[in-house]
């Protein structure tokens, strides 16, 4: 029999609870042994509730019982989290979590503390909630050189984005309408402004590429100057506006970004609507492989840390290495790398479309005209740099916004 | 260093050699050391390619080497794949395989005498190419009962019905186009009659609920009797014609089936196209997650053959278990199943649709009449067993067509 404790009593903390309960066999069957919940650790009392008889305030209970095998983090934030996740490993109990701040930032420590005590550090419903996804890439996609890693790993601003398109309504509309939902924060600054897609993806390229991509040097840009009428020209051009976050590794460099992308129809994310997260990997051998299902919700989020919990049974406490070292990846400038963009300008264009077309003298420049918007029209471009496209954005009177198109 | 045989120097074969030569580094660092490819089993010389120097035409000298680690199995065919694979466990070296009729008809014996012997059979690439799905299955998605899993497992059909969905044309001219192209074989059967897709789903059934389906009693029916005209309703009512395997398990009964389906946006399915397959699991807590990728072609099946050397290598000769017994899951008579039909009908829906209502009396029936296909209509009908379906469809005078509505 091995013993859990779960430090959050909470949405997923109550997830991991339920499902513990509801799938004990499944789950004793997978890890060869019995699950037993011991102690769930929560500042609250819960009077009345099922498991009122294991909750505990006082996460010294837990790290002293030599009988806790392994702990399951589900309270969010650094701290005390951090604090928690090192008393675990350093006294040889496995800790699993779905807290991406804390694997954000303090990933490759906690990947080390685990080692030297041989134990094990995971984190699978970080990112992507039930989606399978950092397993796949430590241990199915083994074969390949991952050449990128694109995903739309935040379901909040998804649901935004589809809901706008398919209604064709503004930004703060369809945002209000989230929050009465419940589907976005009252404060929805790190779901929109793309901060936790950005942790996200720096998790994925950081095992992608076996070095540490500290997300706070990640460019990185959210949804909230989305308009509907984008939305209108990136249908008249077959495409989708996604808010991306996405690691590559081209001709010896490596990038990192989060950014809404235009994404035309052959990329499979453009059909991944709603609450609804995916996350493409391009390998060199394998081409592209998609993992898509729900990235949050309390049951997704609570299966994945469960699969953790499974992991670790079988694992009987030998660690498992995971490369991702504190040695800094090298991000270059995202400016030096190349795009098509989109961009809305104010005007006419029989009279502006000549002199933007000698702006970008040697790229390809096509113009869009949509009836229903009078007194605007908006360009594609060719391939450029973002630092080239900038500075010429600088002497387009009237742009109005610019959009970056992705594959 | 570990040593790796590779039988049959065709195209998964030669896909296996150049994945481990081209990515030598990744899969060692993967590995956790060098893969050293010592032999090529294959009846034929290779005079001037690089790996000549690697060619044995006999099976013994490889069996008889022990410096053999592994071998690796990319011929297909049921023999002599099994006895070298059964050689290869008893003489405690890892097996791992491409080859979907050998996991299909004897995965559990395989599974048991590498059990046995304390070594491995690992078959990743047997079901969807290059797409990671059988670790996943076995080693994510661990938290939850499987309710049910539907793939598109073939690439060839799904190419086939996508061209005759964008083009409008009939599947005879869409299958001598993909026979040029070299996407369909001279004989295609094996492809668009299912057998390929029932022994893919058949091994994913297996894996998700622990016994034996066998392919042979699995209900199979193929993609040759699809029309452009069916396709014109499917668009008119918002559905994908789609090759659909599946297998769930409902109120304590197993069904497993490989049929055309119908399915609406919503399913994610929908939006699979092309050579591309899909695989969508549904578990009770993780709700639905999908998989996707290319399901054949060299180098993506060859990936997924490494991806299993990888594993081999860092499992250092301890048996992982796979549950897959001997014993056979009980599947479900498929007509007492119920789902929504789809029916394309001769004659004027005047005259007969009334009858039609009186034949499926206490069953909703919708009718669809398209302007441009005349002196012909198509029902859908609401939930009914497919006994009764059929029943009932004898009476239907003018029947053209039926297909069964997936969610």
């Amino acid at each position: 029999m091995i013993n859990v404790a779960v430090l959050g009593y909470g949405t997923v903390g109550g997830g991991v609870v339920e499902v513990l309960d509801k799938n004990k066999e499944v789950v004793a069957k997978k890890a060869g042994e019995e699950v037993n919940l011991k102690y769930i650790l929560d500042l609250r009392d819960f009077p009345g509730d099922k498991f009122e008889d294991k909750i505990v305030h006082d996460f010294e209970e837990i790290i002293n019982d030599p009988e806790i095998d392994i702990i399951a983090e589900a309270m969010g934030g650094v701290e005390p989290a951090f604090t928690f996740a090192k008393r675990a490993l350093s006294n040889a109990k496995s800790f699993c979590t779905s807290n991406k701040e804390l694997v954000a930032k303090h990933g490759p420590e906690l990947i080390k503390l685990a080692k030297d005590n041989n134990v094990n550090f995971l984190f699978e419903a970080s990112v992507g909630g039930g989606i399978p996804i950092i397993r796949p890439l430590l241990d199915a996609v083994t074969a390949d050189e991952i050449i990128s890693i694109e995903g739309i790993l935040n379901g909040t601003t998804n649901y935004i984005l589809t809901k706008m398109d398919r209604d064709g309504v503004d930004y703060d509309t369809v945002l209000k309408e989230a929050q009465d939902k419940g589907y976005a924060e009252r404060n929805p600054e790190a779901d929109v402004e793309g901060y936790d897609a950005v942790r996200k993806i720096s998790i994925l390229g950081s095992l992608a590429y076996g070095k540490h991509i500290d997300f706070e040097e990640v460019y990185t840009e959210g949804i909230t100057k989305i308009s509907a009428e984008d939305f209108k020209y990136a249908r008249a051009i077959g495409r989708a506006i996604k808010l991306i976050g996405s690691v590559k590794h081209v001709e010896g460099k490596y990038y990192a970004m989060v950014s809404p992308l235009m994404l035309s129809e052959e990329n499979p994310l453009y059909a991944v609507n709603g609450v609804f997260n995916s996350i493409l990997v391009n390998g060199n051998m394998v081409d592209k492989v998609m993992f898509y299902g729900r990235g949050a919700g309390k049951l997704p989020t609570a299966s994945a840390v469960v699969s953790d919990i499974v992991e670790e049974a079988k694992l009987k406490k030998t660690n498992k290495p995971i490369e991702w070292s504190a040695q800094k990846l090298e991000v270059s400038d995202h400016g030096n790398d190349k795009k098509q963009y989109f961009a809305r300008i104010k005007g006419d264009p029989i009279a502006k479309f000549p002199e933007i077309r000698k702006l970008f003298a040697g790229i390809d420049v096509d113009l869009i005209q949509l009836p229903e918007l009078e007194g605007e029209f908006a360009i594609v471009t060719g391939m450029i740099s973002e630092n080239d496209f900038e500075e010429k954005a600088k002497s387009i009177y009237g742009l109005i916004s610019r959009i970056r198109l992705g594959k």
